[in-house]
């Protein structure tokens, strides 16, 4: 129901502004007895963190998450796990210029619709920073999955739950899907599985940086091994669940679930997935323009989600907009952005689909046993 | 929280299976006085009621719904509303073949494989039928707009919200927007607001019925006249909920705000909607990338989102499949059903809008007063 | 959580009036297949309704139940539950005089502040009348309970979950504990386990029955067979939300758990239930001053509540009050009512313990599997 | 509502452990624009610290909080407040005795057959210290009343929402109210209002104190000044807030609103708070054995509640028990603890109160306006 909260069973709350001390989220629910130390967050965060490559902001954060709260002898109590991440570079002064300005596109414009009042700095709030948080509660959520199917406390049931990210349009530049494989997803710096991509995307992408411009991009999310039957009908459905993740990603304008906006142009033969029988009794589908969730219940295949990022606002061209006294204004957005911000999206991505997938693990054995 | 309710503030969970004696839903947290009755609701039930003309289901529903509680001498008294309508027309022996088999691209499978059981007849809580709850309970939201910004009980300030839906796109056809009006909308049984695509639609429609097969579309929703401020940022975002309403309709994959699954394509320049001082000192945006929303409050812009609604996989043409013992089948759906369910989703998209905005606007008075 | 739901995942929400058509409540978040008709509702509703004694208001209803949804071939399907209860005994002329006057010690005049409409036909919905809904509701919880601890599709593992209330205390008269059987209870029309304190209250409340006047009582509820682990530190402790439940009926005023308000005179010694060793390695508790909570956290033994139902306001003495214009007035209440409301509220605390528990039940399912 | 969560709108989420680096809480859904500052904060925190007087826990902790997010300028931003509090003074050695042992009348026993794990130094999450974190957040509810009614922003309304609490009873000695006043209650290190009593209780608390033993205590909290109108009906009734908010404080097993478990012997004559004609159109109540709240709604009286707060278990004299192996153990509880919790819990209640009526206040601007 809150601001700041995601989740009905695990649920997150973030709190913290870009250029404050420390960010950071609440993680409650978790299962007791999961084994969770630092290391186990911090790998996600490094792939989400600014800096890595001249493609991302030249901010510099270690973004090294510390545990307050909630674990005990290495091992989760099932008690809230606060997780605080010390900004250690802010750079204030770059924003003053836009203390009283509303950059186009931003949130500027309507924060002070709403509040009379913003944290101007970075962004305050509204900043992607937040989003340090997401990653960080994603991969506890991929330790409730991972204990799940596979008990990490003794026993191996020898099933796993993988949630994967990648980045499959930059611009107009789509991939060849031919060409994809997870393993060149972490060979460059856009998340790409398709290598020759990759490497159009490197030039066409630093020309837009050296213009100081942006660009927008498509990400697409999969997860495997999720058992059929999570989710629930009508208004705790998978896929709403994961639409309201997804959209609630900064700068996110679109969201897919399997065939997608796409599915307009399908018949019912081309758009319903056949079934055959399978090995286990379980059925094996032809097709999956479900994208794994049928009537808001996972089938079994694997769930496959898409959206849409926008380019940022934050360019160095001058747009016309207009400032606090209603004065018009030209604006030049001066401070350390990302040229495409979707490629950092890429692990919050997948964080949001791990923390929904938790979520409705616990519901479904909350109701069904 | 749950399974079978909507909103946070603004409230309704919903009830009912297609071939049981009635659906119906609670709308809890309407404010009081203001003035409803069954007509006010009824209006729009009929634009969604199944049997209106060839290109939908031919089942015969008059959709009356009864108000049971919460109204007090035609005025709402604070208390939750309790909306009833009966089934009337079922015929649930046309289901009696698929009660063991799984429908491909149905909630069959994965009912039985969360469940265990299944209410088979008309795809029980399944059924697009659930959406004329959510029709109802819109129509109550409209109710709580119009007296907020309006004040029905005496006072006039000249202000209204309006939301309206329209099918832009039926299978690979889209609507010229330069000759939409939204009086064409209703005027046509397809929601159109471009009158000569309407025309290609129904030939192309007629066909697609007479082959027993199905298509999918597109719908847009705009809600104009919303003031700047609703909404909130992170994980109650406007949009978000937005998505979440519509990706909670049957059958739809995709949800789109402002310039959408486009917005990947653009760049920084091109995405920013550039603002000019206007009359009383509100901004006036160049353009609407974002779909009346920045940050998740809305920015005074109208608020557009548009939703993607698959074929029905109810068709005469036999699909491959599995039966609940696990063995091979080949089903053909002979029920009554729709060849485009996109055109009935335009009402319930309004609805979801309606119900989202009456939300909000409870959430923004509650927070900012 | 909303005004009119209770609840995490067992949910239920109820709606109605005490003069309207009908009144009911959705139970949503119930686990399938769990063999449920209107005969396992109507037995509870039976022990609640009004008429069955001459200590109670003489209304006649027949609460009878029915279901509307979520039932299939007698089991429960997983989706929400509708029960629907019609008024058929309404004498809204009684209240034509109270229409305008507030009456002491009800809700007329805070309804109105809130408000400013309220329906004044027999309390409208702050009528008692509401809690049928909620013993309509307690049935399924116990459905819940019993098949979780014994599993009603087939296995037997020989536990079972005991949830029985009794009326331990009217005006001064407390029973005497060694006296106490759970068979008396049932045996009077008081609900008491202690046969001769039951013959003091029926010529007690024959005396104020005929002076028109009303007299309070205090409820003991207690849960056996609760296993040790239900419950949550903090905000969801089983102590928390029994608290909130039972304040929620109609005219309670307090709740104590184990030693209650007594507690405030114990010392540490007196107070701190020892432990000794007991069979199946699970701690023997010497007493159970903490009601069988501790931390929040059920420890095995009984779950002991008790709460206070203050007398009805309505009342044949003349009481001083005003009326919606602000003058003096004085009131006499006329309608049919119960001269200790006390005893109808005992399977009223029945079924919100066992709505409690079925809650923690599946909360404690879905984090701790 | 989730674990570690209190509230609906006004909603904060505690987190931290008594021996771990640090406590704190997360304060979400804050109007914006309220001044707001540590030492606003700090100044009911110093109310509760423990080691003040030789009648509490000989603990010492500054409990400094520090802000971290949500306040910009001096106000707040509408965005969430994470308040941080650390743990100094933590003697864990303490507790190794304990590590493996049930203290009777503890959380440790329930703990593990919750989640099989525990954090038992200082009773990890179940310690007394997580109230420093409400008391925190209710300085902050304080703030948004105080807001509400008064305008901190310029206009001053001339109203103001007071919450406040003493000690009414300690053991079996009350205060006699005759000798009540509120500047007595800041006199003496038991919050107590008659002077007299206070007398008494220092030199009963000292012979406990001395004897390594404890007991228990009566707190009384009273809100004035909040108007008529605040809570809802049914499930969101204040009371039932007000209840589930005092028994979710450690040590506490009952409460009571107004005339509380008194109630049972009054009758309808007595109980019934007559009204006159009051100035201001508004009634005047003759007596107020409602506690301020009609069907859940408030009436403009004050709002009066009352807990009972249990003898802390942590005593000197041996106590019978078993250790997690399942054997016998004598227990003797060795850590700095409080003789009577009671004392500390005063400001806790405050706190709970003005969280509960901060939640309403939004809740009910939300439906009405």
């Amino acid at each position: 129901m809150s601001y700041n909260t995601f989740g009905k069973l695990f649920r997150y709350t973030t709190w913290g502004e870009s250029h404050g001390p420390a960010i950071g989220c609440t993680v409650d629910g978790v299962p007791p007895r999961i084994p969770l130390c630092e290391a186990d967050i911090q790998m996600y965060l490094d792939q989400r963190k600014p800096g890595t490559s001249k493609y991302t902001t030249q901010r510099r954060e270690a973004d090294a998450v510390k545990i307050l709260s909630g674990v005990f002898e290495g091992q989760t109590t099932g008690t809230p796990i606060q997780l605080m991440i010390e900004n250690t570079d802010q750079r204030s002064k770059d924003y003053g210029d836009i203390a009283k300005q509303f950059r186009p596109g931003h949130a500027d414009m309507s924060y002070i619709a709403k509040y009379g009042i913003r944290d101007y700095r970075g962004g305050g709030r509204s900043s992607a920073r937040e989003t340090a948080s997401r990653v960080a509660a994603g991969a506890i959520a991929r330790k409730i999955l991972n204990d799940t199917m596979n008990d990490t406390r003794g026993n191996t049931r020898g099933n796993t739950i993988s949630v994967r990210a990648s980045m499959v349009q930059m611009g107009r530049t789509k991939i060849n899907t031919d060409r994809f494989s997870w393993d060149t997803v972490s060979q460059n710096p856009f998340f790409c599985g398709d290598p020759v991509t990759a490497d159009i995307w490197a030039s066409e992408l630093d020309a837009i940086r050296k213009n100081g411009s942006s660009i927008g991009a498509v990400i697409e999310v999969v997860a495997e091994g999720v058992p059929a039957g999570w989710g629930a009908p009508i208004y705790s459905k998978l896929d709403t669940d994961i639409a309201a993740a997804m959209m609630s990603i900064n700068a996110v304008k679109g969201v897919e679930i399997g065939a997608g906006m796409n599915a307009a142009i399908l018949t019912g033969e081309e758009n319903a997935d056949q079934m055959a029988p399978g090995p286990n009794g379980k059925p094996v589908f032809q097709s999956n323009n479900a994208g794994g969730i049928l009537g808001g219940i996972s089938s079994g295949q694997p769930i496959v989600a898409r959206f849409a990022v926008k380019p940022t606002s934050s360019i160095l061209t001058p747009r016309r907009s207009v400032n606090e006294a209603g004065e018009a204004v030209n604006i030049i957005t001066k401070g350390r952005h990302d040229p495409c911000v979707g490629i950092r999206a890429v692990p919050v991505g997948e964080a949001m689909m791990a923390a929904v997938l938790a979520d409705h693990m616990m519901m479904h054995r909350a109701q069904c046993g």
